[in-house]
């Protein structure tokens, strides 16, 4: 089957192969696999940043986001069967089974030695087909294949806010105004998340306002905002509090004034990497102030677990439901197997790229 | 009888007055005073930096720490009798009566209209005698009558604790070390609830090993750390993951990073004040980076509501039942209401400085 793999550490090293199709063990499903989305993580692990081969094995298989069709089950699997649409989870126990992993919160590994499919340790998703254990696979309906591949990255804005409001429990909280940086698929699609909950959202990013980044926020009935004419610090007095601001550029200086600008006892989630470790310049005492006299709390987010992929199932509904087409629409580039290493290269303008595998 | 009060924005005017001991009306009682702590916040009330008076008064009782007696009951009181030894809670709600505040959590004030005695629009406690609406007065045991005022900030630290303890909630967390930043009274309190709670706990600081502060902490069963001896970045690598960070120094540095030094998955909890609204050069895409792909979380904390304040009873009991005497060691200075004003003036040696006004 061909698959897209890469040479870990080896820059531009992203390439199709033709390599054995996978077999199917007891306990396991046979996907084949629709699509595949492309994230900054497989950009860094093309850029030779990042990614981790399996032992044993000289390159990795890409690819996390993926939905597919199955195609068998193996002995014993019972939920799942042959032409059932699937996600499968990203993350995999650390072989220590800590706490959190070995009670399925792999996102909370304590000891930092979890496997990840596509990524570390493991091969990805991003070939024809590929198996996998039935404890980390996500059944979706049938209507929702066309977008499925949205569901991992989907799962990992649900789990930030699902966490930001555990914290907000600490008192009475009614939110009402949102403020999501950054309109990359993952500020977008919390922009869809917060306006699915009836928020008020302002998404702010450095596109013109006739962008189609712009345009894809405003369909959820968010307002757009172009941080080149109104810049950040000022919209709480131009536009009212935020009571929540998700973070999604991973521009650190974004991540640091929103602990100053969101409302008071509001919540800030950070879900933006800035993976550059640069300075820069900021007053932290007003932000420590700020966080203190104002009860405020910051919370970071990565990965998922199978609750928040279940919950993103739900969430994918509802909003192809209230704004038909909307997901669609976050597919700016789309290219086959065989032109994947295309999908690699972003422009400004592109949302997100997905490869077609089928 | 004697009060001790200040003329807001007037550099150190706190001064001993003589003034009409109040009246107890309906639901009220009057409270013969014990004795009051002195904090930071009243130390800027003194410089002029903070404070506001009642309205239609041209000076402000200071004092928000207190412990008393109660010596009378007004019309309708039936939990509090005269004779009870009773703590008072320092936020009143705010004249709009936000959702927090007509839900007895004016800690968590969404308007920032709130009144605070002794601090903001209400006269203090640091007088012979105050009155109270019994909805607002805590009863403690009789043998806390002593260490009594300790209650107030004790009740911020738990509040910080118990917020930390909830967004920790959103996976499965067994803490096993805590580090506290600073040895002040909250992070001495902070020290002893964490001791209390059975964890492994660090307490850094400025002063030697030799010091009273490191003397404190060390009976509670911490490990005192002088910063000078051993740098803040180096101590996870020689003494273990920090599951849990309270700063309680004020210095922003500090505060930023504890995020990037808590163990991943890790709570950092802010109750420092920093007001100097300094710039500090921190590498702030590294901490950002360490919050998001950690799961780290942070939050600031000040004031506290009454279930805090009735929690904080519980510990004080607790605390001195492990440890007798060890909640009296923290004050270093003791005043009477006629010397008040010197309680003001705290060395670095000085731990709690109190007003014993009977």
């Amino acid at each position: 089957m061909k698959a897209v793999v890469c040479t870990p550490g080896q820059k531009d090293s992203v390439r199709v192969i033709d390599m054995e199709r996978p077999r199917c063990g007891p306990g396991e499903v046979l996907v084949r696999v629709h699509s595949i989305g492309v994230d900054g993580t497989d950009e860094e692990i093309n850029e030779g940043l990042y990614g981790e081969a399996p032992e044993g094995c000289d390159f990795l298989v890409i690819g996390h986001e993926a939905v597919g069709i199955v195609e068998e089950s193996g002995a014993g699997v019972r939920c799942t069967r042959p032409g059932d649409v699937v996600v499968a989870t990203v993350r995999r126990p650390c072989p220590e089974r800590c706490l959190n992993c070995r009670n399925h919160q792999p996102d909370f590994c304590l000891t930092g030695d979890y496997l990840e499919r596509g990524i570390k340790g493991l091969h990805g998703f991003m070939a024809e087909y590929y198996t996998e254990s039935m404890d980390y696979v996500i059944q979706l309906p049938r209507e929702l294949l066309d977008t499925g591949s949205l569901l991992e990255p989907l799962s990992v804005v649900e789990k930030g806010i699902r966490e930001s409001l555990r914290v907000q429990q600490r008192m009475l909280w009614e939110p009402r105004r949102a403020l999501v940086l950054g309109a990359g698929p993952l500020g977008l699609l919390a922009t869809f998340i917060l306006r699915d909950m009836g928020l008020d959202v302002y998404t702010l990013a450095t596109r013109e306002r006739t962008s189609p980044k712009a345009r894809v926020a405003e369909v959820s009935g968010a307002r757009y905002i172009d941080v080149g004419e109104e810049p950040l610090d000022t919209l709480p007095e131009k536009h009212g509090p935020f009571d929540i601001i998700v973070e999604a550029t991973g521009y650190s200086p974004y991540a640091f004034r929103a602990m100053e600008l969101v409302n008071r006892n509001g919540v800030v989630c950070l879900a933006g990497l800035s993976p550059k470790k640069k300075d820069h310049a900021l007053c932290t005492d007003c932000i420590n102030m700020s966080m203190v006299l104002d009860n405020k709390a910051a919370l970071g987010t990565v990965s998922a677990s199978r609750r928040d992929f279940e919950k993103g199932v739900d969430r994918m509904l509802s909003i192809r439901n209230k704004w038909p087409g909307l997901l669609e629409s976050l597919f700016t580039k789309k290219e086959s197997l065989d032109s994947a290493p295309r999908a690699l290269r972003r422009t400004k303008e592109d949302i997100k790229a997905v490869v077609v595998a089928t």
